[in-house]
């Protein structure tokens, strides 16, 4: 398997996103390989001195670079030689086999979309990401790719995400929810009203019904469905909160019992890790015919490593294949 | 003053308001009288024994009750005497200055809008809440009163929630920010688009531009304007998961440091207060020609009371004047 990494995407571009390909090694099978997509020179300058690394990296020149504030499709339109588009040309002439870019969102997200197919059947692509709660993972789509949603796509996120959280995690049957403002079905806009009525006897979604924000984290279901933009809010919502909460948390304690600094800073440190993105391994566009994983702009070297092992798992547990078949028995 | 209680409503209904209206006591200054409006048996079923209240609180009898789950104009319409829509046409008639209620959030809000006017100029009432964080209180706005909101509801949320919050709380020109998927102009749905538009010269408001739900935890604004599905997920969201981070964490130190059980459980009791809505006093839903303050529907004795201390504010510093009179500046 060739996997494909936009060395210049994110915060910490393009040293991260060397050191992750580095850090990869274990991850990869006999012929795997990791190409990493940007400036040569700079990529160059991060690789580490002898040569060990050229078993498993390749590096592939692109001039541009794409940056975090740029407006999507106008960057893709004047940058056509930035690292996201040559990555995603280099996917759709079969050079790679997944792209990974902790880069722009909005520009990885229409780069796949303009430049590979979308599955049979699927009408929008979404962004799925594993969320960490106290009771275990859940799925959120969509994430941020569609700010336009309708029903029929609310509805094939349900399945999406289903056949990703079986196959990624052997959840069999996830519970999905539709996120709401109330449990009733009176409740609610008009996308969600309509989403509920064309769900709710689909047998190919394990539809539990309308829930609320906080039952994210009461454990009732494995996937939430909802619109981009109250997903995207929801997400970035969770990452702001832990961290505040636990930062008040973690001084409220220490003022408590000034003698248990270490054991507060330790106990502090294990509960972030939990709600720690890097340990992740980004967030795949599900819908577009091939694997593209998105990575948070913050990512570290694990964070791409984890990405890294999310392409290849995408990969092996055949995730497109069970989509594409779930979805045609509609 | 007089100040309606819908004696009903909210999940430990009739007691805890009952109980909160008798905590009130010491808020109340002569002539203040609290009307609790229900049941009047299973009121006075409640009202501590001797006659000890009877300076502050009046019972007014309704006959019906509308439950959490009922479709709010339905059980508006079918429910003439319910406790909710009495106060209403209580508060409409004058014969109370405020009405408070923990119940149905939407049939509060509809029997409000139904009875009272709107203040001059407003288009859409709507709720603001004030969130705790570790950066102190922000305002959200519309947290649940209107789920097709257009750009000059959002922009008045902006100028009633900075009223609201520079009356009550003494901030001085309140930071304004407008809840989107990224900071850039570019990026967000059109609601968001057009809001931005509309109010990035309006000198009304101290617009600090887009912000992340992440935001929300940063320090960087003090009022959030959003449209009302979104804020009541975002509020939702809050509430399940500073209890589930909070919960996750207590659990990681006890394991820790096993001899520090009294300190821990202290100190997670004394973070979990700072997220208590019981002492936020319920959230005003603005615009109506009147003061209605809508409890959450868990709310305890501690909460009622808040809501009370919060409508004598409300009137005393004459937040709905202060609110005509910057709209009309527009």
């Amino acid at each position: 398997m060739r996997i494909g990494i936009d060395a210049m995407g994110g915060d910490g571009a393009p040293a991260m996103c060397v050191a992750g390909a580095v850090l990869s090694r274990d991850l990869l099978a006999d012929g795997d390989r990791i190409v990493l997509v940007g400036d040569e020179s700079a990529i160059h300058e991060h690789l580490p001195a002898g040569a060990e690394w050229e078993d498993i990296i390749e590096v592939y020149h692109a001039s541009e670079v794409i940056s975090m504030g740029e407006s999507p499709i106008e960057a893709l339109r004047g940058k056509p030689d930035s690292s996201m588009a040559v990555l995603a040309e280099l996917h759709k002439r079969g050079k790679v086999d997944a792209m990974i870019s902790a880069g722009n969102t909005g520009a990885c997200v229409a780069a796949a979309q303009m430049r590979l197919r979308r599955l049979d059947a699927i009408y929008r692509p979404g962004i799925t990401i594993l969320t960490p709660t106290y009771r275990g993972p859940v799925a959120i789509s969509d994430v941020g790719a569609n700010v336009n949603c309708r029903p029929q796509h609310l509805q094939q996120y349900a399945i999406m995400s289903s056949e990703y959280l079986a196959g990624m995690c052997g959840i069999e049957n996830p519970r999905v929810g539709l996120l709401s403002i109330g449990e009733e079905d009176a409740k609610g806009n008009s996308l969600v009203k309509n989403t509920r009525e064309l769900i709710k006897d689909d047998s190919r979604i394990n539809f539990i019904g309308n829930i609320e924000g906080r039952d994210l984290f009461s454990g009732v279901c494995d996937v939430m469905i909802c619109e981009g933009f109250v997903g995207n809010v929801v997400l970035k919502l969770i990452e702001g909160m832990s961290i505040g909460v636990i930062q008040g948390m973690l001084k409220e304690m220490a003022a408590a019992m000034p003698d248990q600094a270490a054991n507060i800073a330790r106990s502090g440190k294990s509960v972030m890790g939990k709600y720690d993105f890097n340990e992740y391994g980004g967030a795949p566009l599900l819908g577009v015919a091939g694997i593209c994983i998105i990575c948070h702009g913050a990512s570290n070297e694990r964070g791409i490593m984890n990405a890294v092992r999310g392409a290849k798992e995408f990969s092996s547990h055949q995730i497109n294949q069970r989509i594409v078949k779930l979805v045609s028995e509609g």
